[in-house]
């Protein structure tokens, strides 16, 4: 199975035009900004300043905007993006040490620390400074960071392989290993594919407690991806990002190495996340606690963690899955991922974002903390323009221009569709145009010259009624056109579904989410008063569908809710008012002030 | 408005009788038996030991053990309990210094610290010993130990209020306030009123925060009960069983000073908690940072802090505005204490106690922090026999055995009966025997020759339908019986009643908490299996009402439960699978192993 990649992809109109147009004008800018007003660029010329102190992670920031503004250089021209990519890029190369090392802050600060503790960070940098450099040869055929890069990464096998010389064994925060298997891709070099196998094969070996010349931080072996190798790994655990970032460097080498053991892992894993770890929004992470995974069923809204980072590890994740194994749940998950948790990440005007994605605001909970004056707290209600540890927001600038990655894939006989998104794209003598307003709307028409191969289109586990113009045969989720053709017309039919969570899932027990197609709901308390908690909805409610400033409509129904009474305990009766419901799609809540926020409703008696 | 004391009062049979001879026959040992393997009598001869280290609050825990030992002693011949009282308070005598000052930690540790630390839990040691010695005189006329305690309270009379020599103004755990007015009502001396109308008057001068010479352990003003005048004060706040044991003492200083303004805060406060902050089983104290009460309406289940000491001080506040403020509100809240959030501390057995009342148990978080290595916790799931800060156990050791004196007071004109207990009293001349087996049952037989005053019965809060075979009036929620007689019979009709939660307390929305008479009931999962808050129940479900083990009947129905699946989320539908379902009295859960346990249920559509 073969992907295309974005780049032969051009996503013509419709919802991700929009929001690439966004990150191009507005938040590879706004992201920029931050970053230089915080002196993350100033650091890459590794001069020692009493102005600031530099971070181990920045470079990974730096890394992941670089990689999002070449995306955006691959599809546009765009000089002005181009001329501070390139400043940076050239501070980066210079100050490369003879090595190949690189990293702003152990150049200058604390210099005898290389490589010394696990939890540094230094090779998750240079994951993300290799994924940017490839990024940026592809856009611009430079290869001069692309080349320092090889050198930094010969010298990391040459430390940690081939030496074993460093004070660690597998990096601290995995990220390494996927970008390794690029590298190994773009430069046909083996030594970058072993050391991304080795890298895999030594995690699980509890390296990280083993060892006792860097500090721990108190972090576990579960918590760092090392309680078991990862071919016997049952279930997710663990800081989610580094769980989900290791698993699609652990799906690469499974598929590269044809590696049964690993890849029936990695289905596992995938398997216990969708069906017992992940919010209905896509969000994985249920704990800020080591922004970590739980148990199974442990999903509570309110303190849910659901890093967008971890949502974008997520996709990546599925989309390496779908390259393995065939079935429509991975691109499933991808779509509830993208339009749901991922996305209400970044603010509608694309200049500032969540770290953290609750399903749920309760906003005098806040009054809680001040009362009691404890540390413990929930997510925030608004969004920030930067954070000290701002990893998400530079995520996003590199994934929403390359969305069109998780599209299609090909094999020899069939040409799959995984999402639906208005565009054109030309890859190796094929050829295929998407026209659609979806998810706003459900028709889809698609016009193909595929060499002959069968269009398989992804009928969403959402849709229970669709409409196909061609005679078709369903197969993993995927609906094959039978009849020879260079055109489709398909309507996944979307009606307002009401959803339940699992029985486990104490925290939802009586309540619904609102969805329609892949899109989640929520009631914000801006538009539907106080107490949204106590209103409930009939499961058979019809709902009025509007246009909305959110491109996606939003919802409006009748409700019921509890007279309101000064007692604290009363006999139940049947007693209830009626009010308006409104829902917007969950992605733009905390666009229009702070609010109350609630996606799983009460379902009326 | 005069009270008559549990000293005038013999519970002759029913609930309370078994509860009384289980503390005589079995707590009372058992917790000297803890409190004796964990060096605490020993460390009242104020010898230096290898074998232990004393704490600041030790004499406290002792204290009410004596206070509770003298209250079986007033009423029963236990020979073998009045030796081990004997010893404990002979040691507390023969080491009191000079001054009067006894304290078993700073008599042998940190000698220098004397009064330097307003969170050393020295005034409250002396607090419980001033209440113990009165409880001692009045159980074997022997005047020792309560004269040792007036030289005590004489000796801070002139450290705090004459030369005010001492690092802090007021008690950092408020007690000593009440402890003094107790000793001026045995003694007569206003001195000891003076001094605790000095500290109630102090408390909110913001002390604890302008005065450096001590260490404030980060707790805020707020915490400490001293962030305004206890006259302004509009909300229960900070620390529940301080704040309780403070406005009990305020309470008592409004009465004996007839204080409008501080009468109308006890008042206000009082409100505040039945009104917005109590749980339904009378618990208060929502969170443990700071062991504190929130926020009106913040009411979590499963982290309830809901300390068993907690839930005494609301009894001692409440009966204590029973005599300055005539409402059956007092009474009803002693009631849904007494039977639910208080008497769950305590296992059937008598042996083994709660710390924290949590309104639910769901066994599987425990795997969520084992998972993520936190150190945040939820209460424990099962009792135990005794705690590194055992306050609770020894205060269960002096309520029970005085829980009659919240059954009666009297005026002039009329003669209250407050709480329904089988009893026979004799007071004053005045005479009123009680015949029930509430609440198990709903009937009550009184007959009574009350010097000529008016019958007046609370009609309990729960109560909507009830029988009186006299001519009554209603009055502040009490029935006052209109035609002379010398008996009463009432029916206090109970039937099985679904009660809903205010709006805004979301944690309950959609849910109902079953209820019988004065007691609140709760599914467990011994009897009802997994996932309880996901089982349904009809608010208008027939209930089968059985006796049980448990001295309270259970009560048996028919619930609805969602049908099992795999999918973690699936579209809403009308299916479900009918389950008996088991509820016991809340106050017995946790009594039969480890077992999830949930006293709000969801209402069923």
């Amino acid at each position: 199975m073969k992907k295309i990649g974005f780049a032969s992809i051009n996503i013509t109109d419709g919802f991700w035009k929009k929001k690439q147009d966004m990150v191009k004008n507005t938040t590879s800018y706004a992201v920029y900004n931050r970053f230089k007003e915080t002196h993350r660029f100033d650091a890459l010329k590794c001069v020692p300043s009493k102005e600031y102190e530099p971070h181990i992670f920045w470079d990974s920031d730096i890394a992941k905007w670089l990689e999002g503004v070449s995306y955006i250089l691959r599809k546009n021209d765009a000089p002005e993006l181009k001329k501070l990519a390139c400043e940076a890029i050239s501070d980066i190369i210079e100050n490369c040490d003879e090595s190949g090392y690189f990293n702003s802050y152990f150049l200058v600060k604390d210099k005898d620390k290389r490589f010394k503790n696990r939890d540094n960070h230094e090779l998750y940098c240079l994951g993300h400074l290799i994924e940017a450099s490839i990024a940026y040869l592809d856009a611009t055929g430079d290869e001069r960071f692309f080349k320092a890069m090889c050198k930094y990464a010969k010298y990391v096998k040459k430390v940690f392989k081939d030496e074993k010389s460093a004070d660690f064994i597998t990096p601290g925060h995995p990220e390494l290993e996927l970008a390794l298997v690029k590298l190994y891709e773009k430069s046909g070099d083996k030594d970058f594919l072993e050391l991304a196998k080795y890298f895999i094969d030594e995690h699980g070996k509890n390296h990280c407690n083993e060892r006792k010349t860097f500090e721990s931080n108190g972090f576990t072996a579960l918590f760092n991806q090392d309680e078991m190798l990862l071919k016997d790994r049952e279930k997710i655990s663990g800081h989610s990002v580094r769980a989900l970032y290791l698993f699609s460097g652990a799906c690469d080498i499974a598929r590269l190495y044809d590696d049964k053991e690993l890849k029936d892992s990695c289905k596992r894993i995938f398997d216990n996340i969708i069906n017992k770890r992940m919010y209905i929004t896509g969000g994985v992470g249920s704990t800020r606690y080591g922004e970590a995974f739980t148990v199974d069923y442990n999903l509570p809204n309110r303190s849910a963690y659901n890093e967008t980072c971890a949502a974008i590890a997520l996709v990546y994740f599925a989309s390496r899955m779908q390259e393995i194994d065939l079935n429509s749940k991975y691109a499933d998950c991808i779509e509830r991922v993208i339009y749901n948790g991922f996305l209400s990440g970044i603010s509608l005007d694309g200049k500032s974002f969540f770290y953290e994605n609750p399903l749920e605001i309760d906003l005098y909970l806040n009054d809680v903390h001040r009362a009691t004056n404890h540390n413990d707290y929930f997510p925030i209600t608004q969004r920030k323009e930067v954070f000290d540890c701002s990893c998400c927001p530079p995520n996003i600038v590199r994934f929403i221009p390359s969305i069109a990655d998780y599209m299609y894939t090909y094999d020899d006989d069939k040409f799959y569709v995984h999402q639906y998104i208005s565009s054109e794209t030309q890859h190796e003598g094929m050829s295929i145009t998407q026209k659609t307003n979806y998810p706003a709307d459900s028709k889809i028409e698609l016009a193909f010259n595929i060499q002959g191969k069968k269009l398989a289109l992804r009928i969403p586990c959402w849709c229970k009624k669709f409409e196909i113009n061609r005679k078709y045969t369903m197969k993993n989720g995927y609906a094959i056109i039978d009849e020879p053709c260079d055109s489709v017309a398909i309507d996944l039919k979307m009606s307002v579904v009401p959803v339940r969570a699992n029985p486990r899932v104490h925290e939802n027990a009586g309540r619904v989410a609102i969805t329609r197609g892949p899109v989640v709901y929520c009631a914000e308390g801006i538009d539907n008063g106080n107490d949204i908690k106590s209103v409930s909805i009939d499961i058979n409610a019809e709902f009025d569908i509007r246009d909305s400033e959110f491109l996606l409509p939003t919802l409006h129904t009748t409700a019921k809710k509890p007279i309101s009474t000064e007692a604290l305990y009363t006999e139940a009766d049947d007693s209830f008012e009626k009010i308006p419901l409104t829902l917007i799609p969950y992605y733009a809540f905390a666009n229009r002030g702070e609010s109350d926020m609630c996606i799983w409703l009460l379902e009326s008696k």
